[in-house]
């Protein structure tokens, strides 16, 4: 089969109508006025953001999901998306249609449909490019520097799940399956995200460990966050000593946990948000007029390490 | 420097106010409702589409041309674009600010800005993947299978400079210098796709050779076309034998010529826009009714070759 083939065989059949069938040379969109649209765009590479040996089904999901998860710390509703994807000869014929399956799994569980993309090989390493596009009301999405003094500091779910799952990967214990699954399938909080629209003053999506994007709010705020070490939400894994726990949740990559700002009159709003979700929605910082640092640990001097950087 | 200091330093300043600086985890766009938005994706990865020793300023170029013309077959107006682009640790400080540079260049050229992206490492090989977004006022961007019976084909330029260039990369004789500037930079026709949009009503871009160019056309179009070999542009290189010539021009990529069809009534038209725009446009076949294949050579039954495939 070529690249003709695999896009008539298998990825046509993931499109919508602005595809146009995947037979021109771009996907036409109709604007909306009423709307923003909403762009982002996440690469997975081969050696650095999977291994490849995964589960090529499990890799097309987590390609999607660090996107979705970019519409959700937006508050944006996904719409759909252009997928790269570049695999070595003599891979394609194997990865492909798991590849594939992934995508329209995961097609049907966020409601998202393929617009056009790209398909080449490439000499040694798959490259897996999306652009995602969502939507949200004209002036409605959610920003990273809107946090204001006093501002309380929310994340979603449990942290540093995702970091005990890729530092266990090879290992059969029972106690690292939910931590690997975790790694491997990350759970975008689409719909949080949509729901916390008139209430975070700015939100991101932890994907380089609490630390790290909680200082990218505080820094585009231009304020201080103090976070509550003690508060942070970790998962129970007896295996591990505590210490390491609260090292992967705040240095540990790969959460998708949404991180966001919001004045301490919502607290009651996120308590039953919480509750209808389903969903762990912990405070664990404040904000407060800078000084000296964007980022502190409270009732604690030491300083803050640095998280996962490629270069 | 990581990449939150490339961006800062290299990015940043290439973007335009959809970016917010490129410090949310997306692009806002303002939609407007008189235009479709046309998006094209296109990578080029190192080891396929480029050596990679060459200058990575013409790599940056490359990568932002081809994609240019993909919105020039569309008859669409470029307006921005998304780059995720993937480099090796070891590379990264040499590579990215020339990249950059001719990043920068281009974006003059074609007055066209960036929106967002992503930065990440790879372990071997670079993967440059561009989304680009331009406009056409509603319903007027140009389909791939709007051909009748009866048009023409004509093509921009001429054809097979880019694969002669290629295959005399590493050759020094004046005579192939001109078709290595080719290759290395096509020229995408983006102010004769739009000059086109009412008289062309089938159009692409010559990517992989005009046998597989022009069998799109015809395929999506459900037609026959029937090309006179002899009437097909062919660059002057006294060292090159013309039978090697035709081939390049046949089954050689990376032209980036616009390919057309369009009714016999616009022949005049396209007379006066050639002289206009100082660019060569050939008549180069016909369209006829379905009979057997897709694409015939004129007065010549031998069956085409294949162009370039990936897989």
């Amino acid at each position: 089969m070529n690249e003709f083939d695999y896009i008539d065989k298998y990825f046509r059949p993931l499109t919508n109508e602005f595809a146009l069938n995947l037979k021109n040379d771009a996907a036409i969109i109709n604007q909306k006025s009423s709307f923003d649209l909403i762009i982002s765009t996440d690469s997975l590479v081969e050696g650095i953001h999977f291994f490849g040996n995964e589960d090529p089904a499990d890799i097309a999901k987590k390609s999607l999901r660090v996107n979705l998860s970019d519409m959700a710390a937006m508050g944006a509703k996904p719409l759909f998306y252009n997928l790269s994807l570049s695999v070595p000869k003599v891979k394609a014929s194997q990865f492909i249609p798991k590849f594939v399956k992934g995508l329209q799994d995961d097609q049907k569980m966020f409601d998202i449909k393929l617009i056009g993309g790209d398909l080449t090989s490439s000499l040694k390493h798959i490259n897996i490019t999306i652009t995602i596009f969502g939507r949200s009301s004209r002036g409605k999405s959610i920003p990273r520097d809107g946090a204001k003094i006093g501002d309380c500091l929310y994340v979603s779910g449990i942290l540093g799940l995702s970091k005990i799952g890729l530092d266990n990967y090879n290992s059969n214990f029972k106690e690292f399956q939910e931590a690997k699954r975790k790694y491997l399938l990350p759970q975008p909080r689409v719909d949080l995200g949509i729901s916390l629209k008139n209430i975070a003053n700015s939100m991101i999506d932890i994907s380089d460990g609490l630390v790290q994007d909680a200082t990218h709010l505080a820094k585009n705020s231009e304020l201080t966050v103090e976070i509550n070490l003690s508060k942070i939400p970790l998962p129970n894994i007896n295996k591990i000593d505590k210490k390491l726990l609260l090292d992967s949740a705040l240095y540990g990559g790969d959460d998708y946990e949404l991180l966001f700002s919001c004045d301490p009159f919502y607290e009651n709003k996120l308590v039953k948000l919480s509750s209808k979700m389903n969903l762990k929605l912990t405070k664990i910082g404040i904000f407060k007029k800078f000084n000296k640092k964007f980022l502190k640990f409270k009732n604690d001097n030491s300083n803050p390490k640095n998280s996962y950087l490629h270069f």
